[in-house]
C-alpha cells in the first residue's frame, strides 16, 4: 500500500491512529465509525495501539516507535529507522517462516509506523514460564525460525549482490549500539549503567577482574561489531517470543542486523537458563519444579537440534555454495557456530543479572536470600560458559552445565 | 570540487578529456592550449590518459572507468562505481598513509573519472622485480599502509556509526564477485576461466581432490565474504604498487571493501613468494638470484613486522575499544590475522598460476620445463599454506616454508 497519511511524522494518539486504520482495507466499512482503541504499550520505545471491531472481533495492532527511548528514567534520542527495520525484518522473516512471525499489513516510514496482526491471545514467553507454563511446540517452532531466516540470508543461499544489498538495508547502527554497550561492554567494567545488589560485589568484581573472560568477551563482542553472516532477529530473548498453545510468534525485530550466526539462538538459550534457575524458586513444589526444569532443558536441546537439522536440510537441497557437498564444511559452520552461540549465551546470562536490563524472571523472586543465591549461581554459569566455548563440543554437553549451575 | 563537466558518461577521448582538465586549476591558463595528451591505459578496464605541460614538466593522470571489464577477449558489463570506490578510496587511504598513495585532484561520478597525481617517474613493482630490482624503502612502506589503513577504518578506532556508514559506501559488490570467483572457487573446480599448460592436470587433480584444502579455502571465502573488519585495498599485488628508489605509491584500489584484516598483506605477500619462485629462472647468475631472492624474504618478513609493530602502536596509542588494554586481545586479533594472511597468500599463490589472471614472474620465465617446475612449486606452496595456517605461527616460519619450496 502507498497511501500517504502524513506529510511529517508525529506521535498518535487514540484519535489519529484512526486515520491510519481507515486508509487501510482491513475493517468493514460500517465498522470505521465506532472501532473500540486502546493504548497498550509500556511507552518506553513505542506506542502501541489495540483496535478492535467488537462486533466482529477484528482486530489489529498499530506499533509507532517514539523518537526517543526511555529506560530508568531517563531518555535519549533513538532513531525512528527502527520502525523500517521492524516491518522490513518482519516482512523478510515472512517470507520463509510466515507462521512465526506476525502479518504485516502495512507501513509508514513517514509515521515510524507498522500495521500487524493482533495477537491478543497470545502470552509474552517470559511471563508464561514464570507462571509454570509449558509449550510444546516452541522448540520446534525456535529452531525452525532461527534455522530458516539465517539460511535464507546467508552467503550460502543467496546471490552475493542481494546479500550485499541486504546488509545496507539492515545496517542498523542505533540500535547494534545499545546491543554492544549493555551486552558485551558495561557489564564487564565499572560502569554506570549497572545495576545489582551491593551483596553481589565480590562476583561482580571477579568477572571484572577475570581477563580470561574479558578476552573471550571482546572476542564475542568483536564478532557482533563485524560479522555479517545473517540476518539476526537482534534480541531474541523471552520477552520477544508470543506464545499460545502450539502457536509461537517472534515479534520485535527492531534490533535486526546482519550478525554473527549463533546470535539468535543465543538469547533463546541464556533467557531459558535463567528461566531454569528461577524455577528453584518460582515453582510451587519439587514435582511441578523438575518437570518445568526438565522441559526447559530439553526445549534448549530440541531446538538445537531443530536449527541443525532444519540448517543441513536446507543446506543439501538449496545451498548455492560451491563449498556446500564438500565433507566437513557444513559441519565446520555448524560447530564454530555452536561454540560461539555458547559464548553469547553467557554474554547474555551475565548482563541480564548486573547489566541495566535485567529480566523478570530472576528479578520476582521473592526472598532476597534467595535472588542473590540465583542471580550468583547465573554469574557462574555466564562465566563458565564464556571461558569455556570450545570445550562445550554439543548441545547435551551445554545442557549439563546448566543442571549443573 | 564540483565542476559538472558533462550531463552523462561518455567515454573520453584524447580532445574531450581536455575539457575535464580545463574546469580545474592545475595547469597554468596559458599552457592550456597545448597540452600534451596521451591514453597510456591497456584498455581493458579502464581508460588512463596522461596529460602534460612540456614546458613545465607538469602533469596528471586522468583515469576513467568503462563500462566493461575485457578479459582474455571477452567483454561483460562491470560498473562504473567501481570509479567512486576507487578515487574514495584514495581518499580515505590518504586520511592515514597520504606519501604512500597517489594525490587525488577531482573526481567525478558522472564520467566516471579520478584526476590524479602523475607518477611516470615510478615503475610497476612487478616489473621492477622480474627485472631484478629491490627496493630498500618497500617493506616498511606496505607494513605502514596496510596497518594504518587497518586501524583508522577498523572497530578498534571508528565509533561503530561511522564504521557502518563506511561499510555501506564501500560496498563493492561487483569487484568482490569477481575476486569471489576468480581467487576463492573457480581455481578450486574444473571451471572454465581456469588456464593452465596440460602439463599440471594432475598437479591440479591433487588440488581439486583435497577434501582438507578445499574445507579450508571455503573458510577462507566465507570470511571474505561476511567479514567486515577493515577498509581493504582489495587487490594488493606487485602490479599495483608504484616504485621508484625510496618511493612506494599503492594505486588502484578499486577493489576496495571492508573485509577480513588479513587480507591486503597476504596478497602482497603471495606475489612476493611467486617473484621468489620465478627468480630461479629470471636472475642472471647465481649470486645476484642470491642476493635477490633474500631480498624478498626480508621484505616479507619486515613487511609483517612493521605490520604488527605499526597496529601494535596505534592500538596502544588511539584504540577506542574497550578490551584494548586486557592482556592478550590485541595479541589474539593479530595472531587470527596472521593464520588466516597464511590461508589468504596460498590462494592466491594457487589462482595465480593456475586461475584466469597469472603473474608475468611465472608466465615469463623463457623455458618451458622450467616454467612448469615453478609452476608445480607454486602449487605445491600453495596447497601447503593453506591446510598449515595454523601450524605457522610467526613469520619466519613463513619464509622458511617459501625458502624450502
Amino acid at each position: 500500500m502507498s497511501v500517504q497519511i502524513k506529510p511529517t511524522y508525529e506521535p498518535l494518539n487514540e484519535v489519529t491512529v484512526l486515520e491510519v486504520v481507515k486508509a487501510l482495507d482491513f475493517f468493514e466499512e460500517a465498522a470505521l465509525s465506532h472501532l473500540h482503541v486502546k493504548e497498550i504499550g509500556d511507552g518506553n520505545l513505542n506506542l502501541v495501539f489495540h483496535i478492535e471491531d467488537q462486533a466482529s472481533k477484528k482486530a489489529l495492532i498499530v506499533k509507532q516507535a517514539l523518537p526517543y527511548a526511555k529506560v530508568v528514567g531517563e531518555s535519549w534520542p533513538l532513531t525512528l529507522d527502527r520502525a523500517r527495520i521492524e516491518s522490513e525484518a518482519l516482512l523478510k522473516e515472512a517470507e520463509s517462516v510466515p507462521h512465526l512471525v506476525p502479518k504485516v499489513y502495512y507501513s509508514d516510514r513517514t509515521l515510524a509506523v507498522t500495521v500487524m496482526e493482533d495477537l491478543s491471545d497470545h502470552l509474552i514467553l517470559r511471563k508464561g514460564f514464570i507462571d509454570g507454563h509449558t509449550y510444546p511446540a516452541l522448540a520446534e517452532d525456535i529452531g525452525t525460525f532461527t534455522a530458516k531466516t539465517a539460511f535464507y540470508s546467508s552467503d550460502f543461499y543467496l546471490h552475493p549482490f542481494e546479500k550485499k544489498e541486504q546488509v545496507k538495508r539492515f545496517s542498523n547502527p542505533e540500535l547494534c549500539k545499545i546491543t554492544e554497550d549493555l551486552v558485551f561492554t558495561d557489564p564487564f567494567f565499572n560502569h554506570d549503567t549497572n545495576d545489582y545488589p551491593a551483596e553481589l560485589q565480590s562476583e561482580v568484581d571477579k568477572i571484572w577482574n577475570d581477563t580470561e573472560l574479558l578476552r573471550e568477551v571482546s572476542k564475542l563482542r568483536f564478532s557482533f561489531l563485524s560479522k555479517a553472516e545473517i540476518l539476526l532477529h537482534g534480541d531474541l530473548h523471552t520477552g520477544s517470543i508470543f506464545v499460545k498453545e502450539n502457536s509461537t510468534k517472534v515479534i520485535d525485530p527492531e534490533f535486526a542486523f546482519y550478525g554473527p550466526a549463533g546470535f539468535d539462538i543465543a538469547h533463546f538459550i541464556a533467557n531459558l537458563a535463567l528461566n531454569y534457575l528461577s524455577q528453584n524458586a518460582h515453582a510451587k513444589e519439587p514435582f511441578n519444579r523438575e518437570s518445568i526444569q526438565l522441559y526447559l532443558l530439553q526445549t534448549i536441546e530440541k531446538s538445537w537440534d531443530t536449527f541443525t537439522e532444519t540448517f543441513t536440510q536446507l543446506w543439501n537441497e538449496k545451498s548455492t555454495d560451491p563449498y556446500a557437498h564438500v565433507d566437513g564444511v557444513l559441519e565446520n559452520f555448524l560447530q564454530k557456530t555452536f561454540q560461539q552461540a555458547i559464548g553469547f549465551a553467557g554474554c547474555e546470562i551475565i548482563r541480564r543479572t548486573i547489566g541495566l536490563a535485567h529480566v523478570a524472571d530472576l528479578d520476582t523472586i521473592q526472598q532476597k536470600d534467595v535472588e542473590l543465591f540465583y542471580k550468583k549461581k547465573a554469574l557462574e554459569l555466564g562465566s563458565k560458559l564464556i571461558k569455556n566455548q570450545r570445550n562445550i563440543t554439543n548441545i547435551t554437553e551445554l545442557t549439563d552445565w546448566i543442571r549443573g549451575a
